[in-house]
């Protein structure tokens, strides 16, 4: 896996509740060469290891709980922090130009990324939707950022 | 949901296998402005209106099943067919000009986009990969291309 000298994407999945969301993603990262992703703990079950496609195995992974996540990402000096959120007021994913070195903060299935948190962020994106339906699932979102990052920077 | 005169996108999903997937594509084609979703067969499971997040009751859908792929494709005059593969002779997803009125293909879990059916699409199109895991997931991959096409024509 080769990245450009400076681009580096990490991204931080500590809100993820759901086992099948946070293997799924872990899936997403290694395909598309993401350096480091953050998960809330770590899963050996059978069930991860089947949905990540054993990706687990050749991913970056590190923990960090989501009551250590505010410190945690006071700690992560020179990368963008953006969030990405379904707020109507967050720019559109599509027109945000990445800084090579961007940390990408997921939600909580339901309920998103806590105003705390979001408050410790340097933007916060928005992926434009055009239904009924409330939000994509996490991970999908997630996986689409992450492209449009790829298309900036690799 | 407001299209744009030209723009029109079909999604068509008639050779996945996996009900979650499918399921999971719904959501994400009605969050995402699909104007209209093919699946190989109707399927009103709980297990595929939870995953579709109740995006089926939003979501046009249309139900072609695979053996009857190759003459429904025969019907869609006027739209660029795409498809969605993982060979490396594919052109990268990032540098397409989509057409306004795109047939979105999209393959088999395992086995991609058999052959025959590849050979009447228009064009083929791989998202990069960097990693070693083989593939992104089959409807992941699908939201990626869908929010390309939304990025250029929405």
């Amino acid at each position: 896996m080769s990245h450009t000298e400076s681009a580096h994407l990490i991204v931080c999945a500590s809100l993820l509740e759901k086992i099948t969301n946070q293997a799924a993603l872990c899936r997403s990262c290694e395909v598309l060469g993401v350096e480091q992703l953050m998960l809330p703990r770590s899963d050996d079950s059978w069930e991860f290891r089947k949905i990540a496609a054993s990706a687990h195995q050749w991913q970056r992974l590190d923990y960090c709980p989501p009551d250590q996540l505010k410190a945690w990402l006071g700690q992560q000096v020179g990368f963008q922090v953006v969030a990405l959120t379904v707020h109507k007021s967050a720019q559109p994913l599509s027109g945000y130009a990445f800084a090579p070195k961007t940390l990408l903060l997921l939600g909580r299935e339901l309920t998103g990324i806590p105003t705390d948190i979001l408050a410790l962020c340097d933007v916060a994106l928005t992926i434009p939707q055009y239904g009924r339906v409330e939000s994509l699932n996490v991970q999908t979102a997630g996986a689409i950022a992450i492209y449009e990052y790829n298309r900036q920077w690799r």
